[in-house]
C-alpha cells in the first residue's frame, strides 16, 4: 500500500446564495477540497468523504505543511478505499476553519469577519452545499458517500436529500440522532467557550483574542468522551506523571497531563465559532423529527445500499444507535450491511486501522468497484 | 415512617492540630455535625454517615432553613437506618464549605482566608478527622460507618485505619480508587475553576467575586456522569422547551435547560476552593497503592462486615468497581454481602428511595440491630 505523497487542495467559488434549513442564507462561498485518484469515463466511481468535528477536506496524503490527512490509513492507493481504483473527493463544509467559507471570513453584508453572525448550518446545508461541489464536477451520481461520526450523519441525509444521486451509504460510528446525553456534553463545551471572556460575544476577531480558555475545557470533555474507560485505563491509568503526588493542583496523573496538553493544542488551532457550529450541527440533526420520529418511515423512499459499522466501547455513538438505522433499513427491506467491531478504543475507533473494521471496508469498496471498470 | 422534624447542627472544636497524609498540619478547627436517635447505655448503637462530594452533616430532618437532609429517605423514625434504634451521627468534612473549618475560614497563620492556602486534604484525613469526633461522643466502637461514592471511601478506609472501632461497614456505589476516566472528568471541572479570571488563584474571597463560570461548568460535566444515558433519554430525551429550533446558541433543547439551572444553582452556594479539594480526595484514594495495587493484600487484616451496593447504570462507579472489592474481601475469607441493584438512575441512585436498594439495607441493619437491645 503506497501513499498519496503531496497533496494539494483546491478552491472553487459559488456565487448562487445558498438557502438554509434556519431560513437564512450564504451569500457567497468557496469550499475548499482535494481530490485523489482519477475519474473514469463513466463518471461512476467517485466516492465523497464527509469529515466530523475536528477534521477538514485534507482526508488523505501528506500536504504542503507536512500534515498526513485524518483518513489516510483508509484512503490510498491499495488501502481500502482504492485511490487506483475510485476518484475520492474530500470537501471542508462551510462553517468550518479549514479554508471553506466560515466565521472567520468576511462578512459581504458588513466586509468584517461574520464572527457569532455566521448562520448557524445543519447536516443538510452542508450536503447542500457538496451537492453544488459534485455537480460542478461533473458527477451525477456517486458511487458512494462515506463517513465517521457526523461524517455518517453526512452520509445518512445524502441518501434522504439526494436518494438518486448516490449509490452506496457507508456510516461508521453514527446515529439517527444525538441522545441528552450527547446533546448534553456539547452544551456544556458551548457554555465554556461562550462564557470565557475573551469570546466577546462571538467577535473576539476583532479584539485580538482568542477564548483559549473555553476552547480548552471543550476539546477536554471532548477528549474523553471520545476515548472509553478501557482505553483510557490501559493508556493512562492511575499513573504518576512524577511518581508521587503532589499535594496541589497542578499535574499529577498522566491522563491530567495527556488532557491539558490536547486542549492546549486544539485552542491554538481551532475557531471557537466553528466549534459552537458544528456541536449545533450534531444537535439539531434528526430526520426522523419531520415523520414524528418513525425512522422506517423516516428511510421509507431511500435507494442507496447501505454499510453501517459500529464499535463495541463506543459510548458516544453507540452500537444501539446503528441498529436502530439497521432495523429501519430492514422493515423497508432494502439493502444493509452491518459490522459491530470488538475494539477496545471508543468513539476514535473509526480512526484507526482496526484489521477487522478496515477488512470489512475493503470487501465493501471492492464490491463497488466491480461494478465498473478501473479508470 | 415519620420524620425526625426540626434539627439542630452542633461544633466541636479541636485544638490539638490534625497532621494531614500531606505532611502539613490543619492547626485548629472546628467540625460541625448532627445527631439523630439517642446513644443507648451500652454505647454500642452509634453509626457515622459519611458525605459525598455536594453535603455535609446534614443527613436527616429539616434544618432551621427548610432544607431537607440528603439522606432523609433513609435515615429517621422506623426508616431502613431507624433513628429509634440507632444514634446516627452526620459530620461535615473539614475543607468543605458547609460550616466545619474550610477555605474560606480565616488561617490562624495570617488571619484571612486560607483561600488556595487550605492544605490538601484526604479521604485518610477525614476519617482521622470523625474518629476524633466519635471518640470525644464517648463511641469507642461504631456499629456501623456507611457512606455513598466518596462517603463509601470514608467507610471503607474507617475499616483500614481503625480496624476495631466499626463493626460493619456499609459501601454504597463506590470503588477502590478511581479510574483514569473519573480523574479525567475531575481534571476539567477543576481546570474550569483554575482558569476563570474570577478564581484570582484561589484568593477570589478578597475580590470581593466568585469565580461563576468555572463553577457553573464544574457542576454541570459533575451531573451528565451522575446520571445515566437511559435516565436523560427518558427524562430529557429530545424535547425542545419551545417547540422549535432557534438556530443559535441559547437553550433549545430541555436538557441544556435544566444543566444550566443546575450550574447556576450550584454557584451561588457552593465554594470553588472546596470543590477543587473535594475531587482531589477523590483522585488520591487509593489504599491498594502502598500494598503494589493489591486489593486483597490491601484488605487482609480488616475485621468489619461489609455490605456493599452498586447499581447496574452507573457508569462513574460501575457494579465492576464494587465487584473488585467484594473479591478482595472473599479471597481473605472475610463477612462481605453484595447487593447490583438493576436502577435506572445511574450513581444517583444511591440517593434515591429505590425498593430493592432500600429493602437490602433495612435487612442489613435489622441484623446489626439484633445484636444489641434498644436504647
Amino acid at each position: 500500500m503506497g501513499s498519496l505523497g503531496l497533496v494539494t487542495p483546491q478552491s472553487m467559488h459559488f456565487s448562487e446564495p445558498l438557502p438554509l434549513r434556519s431560513g437564512a442564507r450564504l451569500a457567497d462561498y468557496q469550499l475548499t477540497y482535494e481530490t485523489y485518484g482519477a475519474l473514469n469515463a463513466e463518471r461512476s466511481n467517485a466516492v465523497l468523504v464527509c469529515h466530523a468535528l475536528n477534521a477538514s477536506h485534507h482526508v488523505a496524503g501528506i500536504d504542503v505543511a507536512g500534515r498526513q490527512g485524518w483518513w489516510d490509513n483508509l484512503v490510498g492507493p491499495g488501502k481500502p478505499l482504492d485511490t487506483d481504483r475510485f476518484f475520492v473527493i474530500g470537501v471542508n463544509n462551510p462553517g468550518s476553519c479549514f479554508g471553506s467559507t466560515g466565521p472567520m471570513h468576511p462578512n459581504p453584508a458588513t466586509g468584517r469577519p461574520y464572527g457569532a453572525d455566521f448562520p448557524v448550518i445543519t447536516v443538510e446545508d452542508w450536503v447542500d452545499a457538496q451537492s453544488r461541489l459534485v455537480e460542478r464536477l461533473g458527477i451525477a451520481q456517486l458511487a458512494a458517500v462515506i463517513g465517521g461520526s457526523l461524517g455518517g450523519m453526512q452520509a445518512l441525509a445524502w441518501t434522504l436529500r439526494y436518494p438518486d444521486r448516490v449509490r452506496h451509504c457507508i456510516g461508521v460510528a453514527t446515529a439517527p440522532n444525538l441522545s441528552a446525553e450527547n446533546i448534553a456534553f456539547n452544551e456544556i463545551a458551548r457554555r465554556a467557550i461562550i462564557t470565557d471572556p475573551d469570546f466577546h460575544g462571538g467577535h473576539f476577531y476583532a479584539h485580538g483574542v482568542l477564548p483559549r480558555r473555553g476552547l480548552t475545557i471543550a476539546r477536554m470533555i471532548g477528549h474523553v468522551t471520545y476515548l472509553s474507560d478501557d482505553v483510557m485505563g490501559t493508556k493512562f491509568g492511575r499513573r504518576l506523571r512524577s511518581g508521587a503526588l503532589s499535594f496541589g493542583y497542578d499535574v499529577d496523573f498522566e491522563i491530567e497531563s495527556y488532557l491539558r496538553h490536547q486542549g492546549d493544542k486544539f485552542s491554538d488551532y481551532f475557531d471557537a465559532n466553528t466549534y459552537l457550529l458544528i456541536t449545533r450541527a450534531l444537535d439539531y440533526f434528526d430526520p426522523a423529527a419531520e415523520h414524528g420520529g418513525d425512522l422506517a418511515r423516516t428511510f421509507a423512499a431511500v435507494k442507496a445500499r447501505y454499510l453501517l459499522v459500529s464499535f463495541t466501547t463506543d459510548w458516544r455513538f453507540s452500537p444501539a444507535r446503528s441498529r436502530e438505522l439497521v432495523k429501519a433499513l430492514v422493515t423497508n427491506r432494502h439493502h444493509v450491511s452491518y459490522a459491530e467491531i470488538d475494539a477496545p478504543h471508543g468513539h476514535d475507533a473509526f480512526l484507526l486501522d482496526d484489521a477487522r473494521y478496515h477488512g470489512v471496508l475493503r470487501t465493501c469498496f471492492d464490491r463497488i468497484a466491480s461494478a465498473f471498470a478501473s479508470p
